[in-house]
């Protein structure tokens, strides 16, 4: 059954082939396919296209529907052609010509949309919960080993010293600032597009402000052009803000991999969180990391597999669209996967204690003395030429004890209060409690 | 002369390698660097690092250098390594030992991100100049063309009515919504680094919140770790923002290319704007667009291009960093080309006329006719089968006059101060007169 | 069950994070498991590790368990790690201690590598059938309409005669030199990685020459290191062959779109091969070619993501190499599929008939009276202004009957059989018979 | 002065945009623009459509200026729109309308692809003898250093023993594999595209034939269409083989790097060819590896760049693919320099001897001990186990003086001549010297 279908019939091919993925993805929008039509139909209703009895009827089964789905019993049927189509069978069998007249006013096009955008918006709140409790766990890692010092690297090359309260508070400080991304998609996902239709409007009197605060919604795509164009714009813009915070992750899996190496062996995991070799008994490998570091590439792929699709293409809909879900479905989960084994993996960090007092990391003191010595009245740069001789002549020897950085940020500074500020800030801008109020709502009635 | 030289000169080839095509854009961060190195010191003055005295050789040396920049008097010498060591082996000609004092507490990689942080934040805001110009000549056209219906197509097929005023207009509020990635890209330029030194902060007491307050930034990069990874990040970032707002202007351009088709025929443009055949004397080309499609790939293709040389890389320094140069500043000069070429060509566009009037293009109008039988009672299921049978037995003549589409976002309320007030509101956000105010205070003393 | 385990037990959470969709892509591994695992033991007797007793069991048992993979009875059970641990499992547990001395002188590393390249192997063999076959099928349809003129378009600007003849025949031989880079891949594909164990060889005297011969393979990698390294590069070299298969295909499909579209009208398929609109009843969507043209983008994108897996890495197998598999095992299917849909379509493509005789298209032909004039003995470049001033004054009556164009490749001259020639030469050059043969005597005995 | 133009004059802004960088690059194309011209020529002749007499003047006049574009002497002259006008400007202007009748039966279309061509040819024979270098080199180092051993490393853990010797030939070895890759882009650059026009052939009796012979190209496009269409594809091409080698690069650079760290402290340089720092006096940093890794990077993001510009894109040139030359003539350039600086620092490395002497890497040989158990008879899995409890009881001490590997690849059998087989019949296949004889031929009358 398909709902544009006339008096012929695609062949078998066709349907397999333009089916693709489809019910995979789709089954995910079902909760979504029936808030999308609640909020049409209420809104029908108010501009007289729809009856009184007609939208209880429609909402009392679409509620139905929602349960059902809830409750895991839902399935888009064989020969039915997507998810949209077998909710409007649904209430089609149950209610009878009642469910025909649902679709007036909307087209595939702003239904899928506003699927997709509802979708979205819940898959982006579930990403933020994780991030957060990643966060929290970083910040308590950082104040913890605060005062375990480690050589911190430029070029991969010992420079200076750094200290793992610096290293987790990084990771924690970088996450404040991809929620600006995050929160970029957040607000692209957070537009309205019903009542665009096949992407140039309805000649019915729709009431599109109604849809948008029905549905919780921060604003609405006004133009029906650009409300269409958004599909796909909005899948990149979430690709770039994925790609972020992916690149987060990845730093911290690529250090974590050389950290574990047993020339730095400066970390260690529990034997029961790494894994082994077939061939060598002596092995503990990071293969978590490796995978996250791996799996974040996959996410920070993203990005351009959905301009490739999207680029060069003319303005309104092109069935290529169908194929972003590929994208960015596995996308969302693949990378809240990752935040949640980051946090997982790192509860469990152990970090070595005392390493800068090893005599092999004295040159990563240098810039200390150098500056002991500016401190007492000596240009620079003439300091920095007296220590590199004498580190040249092999004759310096620090004091590898502890270092006193006092500046915002430093070892001695971390700042972890004012960074927690910044992620409740980052956090509260989402407004997470005004779509749950709209959508809770939707269903209460 | 090399910063860091000790007794031992680098070979030839190593330097002209390492060196690469730096000086075409340090050139580029001289103005910054100088204010850079102004804040610095009078955050060193008050720390207790420079004498009030230094300071103000300091500053007047430093202004001078910053005018001889503005007159175009400014250049790096043979011989010197980069725009850092020229600003600084001028103080020190000029000046003398005070010269040398200025790099107390702060590295290469703090000055150069910091450099970069500025230059960055000015080149958005150049961009967001350009955008708001094209976004005002966007609006006044969807204004002037409102009346002029267009088809509109799905699946590059004939679908609905649509019209150039809705097509503009979409473009018009894209570039709104473009925005909110380009603020993404702001914000985290807009975060002072300095202080970080070599990434791992420094011995001498630096007063940070100083610097943030003098250079007119917004906030900083705490955690000093965290600022030095911001090198990179903020690059990707910002390609993100730069290919989103390119995506907008390859679908206009894409759009334009089709629309100049023969067959289509929606739109001319004068002829000294468009370019003929060497072989073919009737051709009138849409180069300009077709320059813009491309080059609105170059700028998709950045952020894949900064993301490879940043992927699976440990925290700290590395010296890839530099070629990040070579992707974001070339991008910026081609966006920003790109965005004023469109704003160009526009203000000469001419429209067809009556274009849906032709018999050719009835049947856009056929949902109309479906909407007028569910208006009239008939479910929608069934008035769609009744039009598909009328026109498949040639049965089919509607009214090609006008189109009656009311609601928000549609041909007949295009919403037009709507979206103006969301360009007026994506605008303010960036408080550019801020950054204004604090870098006056800088230069003028 | 895990081959590499000692006696401490992964958390549940490690294990399914790391083996992730590793089942669902190693069940496609498993024949070619059984083969390497064949020329191994094979090997392994010849050199002394096996006795010929050992040898027979473990070929015999081998060869059951390749039957029952054959018949679909194999499956990997649940808690066993991975196909190469099934398969061992299977054999030790029916044959005893002989199955645990089949991994001598191997690592799983080498294992799954060998797997890979023969598996590899036969997919680019089915890749390239599938070619031949939609090769044959253009070459039939461009000599089938060798005399249908159709507009030749610059700039998506009408420029000159074209013809279908030399539309079709085009693609054909854009098919024969994609062969060049998937002959590239498979020549990577068909080097024997066996014998380099974890990627630094082994002890064992291992002769690594017979299993090259057994299998088939055309060299072997020889450097060891080399070999695991070209773990990820094989990869890479096949996204690269499929990505200019697909760029191919992606351009046939961008054609037909928009050689479909109503004003064009150049091409129609038979109703039942397009698909319609769930709002506009006198759709005919061209979904097929739309998704064509998306699936080769997302193969495009392939070359990418594996790149982003493997830049900056250091030698040696990193567990970030387990993700190629969903990057190409899907690749390889969705190229293959769109290969063959590309043919069912085409098979039923109808082409208009007379296109260029239309008055509308008159200016097409201008290049042909240039170059009449041309032959008459006037400059080239007077004769283009001549025309180009006609052409301007409206007063411009070519022959739009027909062109007489007559070099090679040309409307007139299509080189049907020259290219044929090509396809022919670029298909004996993979010898798949050679592979046949050599597994057909591995499996015979 | 444009050789389309009729009485209309672009503007000057549409004139600079469209122009871009264009003259920048096309005067690298200058004598190859001369050489298809002579071609052209005398095919032109051939066929009758120019006299004896001015192909004697054509090919003199071209003559002389290829002599002027070796010695420098050739510019493109402001107002002049390429250097395809440039050299028609100065025959005109030299020897008269003979220079006018020199395009008869092309177009800048095809001119401009033929450049390219012979171009990308001479850049890959270039590229090709820089790798040789390299490949000579490497294989000397191999063999110098086959005594010297270094762990192996899986994970980024110790793993198992390796050799210099190992590691070198590992890059010997890879470079003779992207030789395929190269191959590929040759043979698809190595086809005439002459006569195919504006991409829909002539009404010329041209002999395509001819000029395929006279440019030594190996065969032609026959199909006009297809010819066109190898704009970007054979860029495509080029891209792909590029970020092959620079695969190759991009792992020895990070190898390298990870290996100069001083915790690995396997290889130094000489201190003029590594960098300091400005605030660490004892930094001696691998910037030139560094700079490696990045810029192969770059190149290995060109096949993405590229491909975004071709997708999505009908038959027939559009104006887009002018931009690919910024993309690919950098890239040849960037990747020849990282072949030579790969070589130049090379020559100079230094390897530290007996590295697995030392106790703290005993571990690395427990798999030498497992193989010597099951040369003793004791299954595999059984040995392992042993090894790995004393591992686990701290009671394993190997020798760790020497290992003996035997087989094809291994460290002590490093098959460095049959490798050099391979490099040579890789070299043998590109036929340079084919070509040297017909451009020769093509000069000396």
């Amino acid at each position: 059954m398909k709902l544009w279908q006339k008096d012929k019939t695609s062949k078998k091919e066709v349907e397999s082939f333009t089916i693709g993925k489809d019910p995979e993805y789709d089954i995910l929008l079902a909760p979504f396919d029936v808030l999308g039509s609640m909020a049409h139909a209420m809104m029908l209703q108010k501009i007289g296209l729809l009856s009184a009895e007609d939208l209880s009827v429609l909402r009392k089964g679409l509620k139905e529907i929602y349960l059902e789905i809830e409750k895991g019993q839902f399935q888009i049927e064989k020969g039915v052609e997507d998810v949209h189509s077998q909710v409007e069978f649904l209430l089609t069998q149950r209610f009878g010509d009642v469910g025909k007249k649902l679709h007036s006013g909307r087209s595939r096009n702003d239904q899928v949309l506003v699927d997709l955008k509802l979708f979205y918006r819940a898959m982006i709140r579930e990403l933020v919960e994780e991030i957060q409790e990643l966060f929290v766990l970083l910040q308590k890692l950082s104040e913890k080993h605060k005062n375990d010092l480690v050589p911190g690297y430029t070029h991969t090359q010992l420079a200076m010293p750094s200290s793992f309260g610096l290293w987790f508070g990084s990771f924690a400080e970088s996450l404040t600032e991809d929620l600006d991304l995050i929160q970029a998609a957040y607000k692209l996902s957070n537009k309205n597009p019903l009542g665009s239709a096949a992407g140039y409007g309805s000649s019915f009197p729709l009431d599109r402000s109604l849809t948008t605060a029905l549905l919780g919604f921060d604003d609405m795509h006004h133009n029906v052009i650009n409300a269409q164009n958004s599909r796909g714009k909005t899948e990149k813009t979430i690709a770039f803000a994925l790609s972020g915070l992916a690149g987060t992750l990845n730093k911290l899996a690529a250090d974590i991999c050389i950290f574990m190496n047993q020339q730095f062996g400066f970390i260690s995991f529990p034997d029961e969180l790494t894994t082994g070799s077939s061939i060598m008994p002596h092995k503990k490998n990071p293969d978590v990391f490796e995978l996250i570091r791996a799996k974040t590439n996959q996410i920070q792929a993203l990005p351009n597999t959905i301009t490739l699709q999207l680029s060069n293409m003319t303005t309104g809909y092109h069935r290529d669209l169908q194929l972003l879900k590929e994208a960015i479905f596995p996308g969302f989960e693949t990378l809240i996967d990752c935040v949640k084994m980051s946090s997982f993996m790192l509860k469990e960090i152990r970090v070595k204690e005392n390493i800068l007092k090893d005599e092999f990391y004295k040159h990563v003191f240098s810039v200390e003395v150098v500056n002991e010595f500016v401190l007492q009245g000596i240009p620079f740069r003439d300091a920095y030429k007296k220590v590199g001789l004498a580190i040249e002549q092999n004759d310096f020897s620090p004091n590898q004890e502890k270092v006193n950085h006092t500046h915002e940020g430093s070892i001695g500074n971390l700042c972890t209060s004012e960074i927690k500020v910044k992620m409740d800030q980052a956090i509260a801008k989402f407004e997470f409690e005004k779509v749950n109020r709209a959508l809770g709502d939707l269903l209460i009635f």
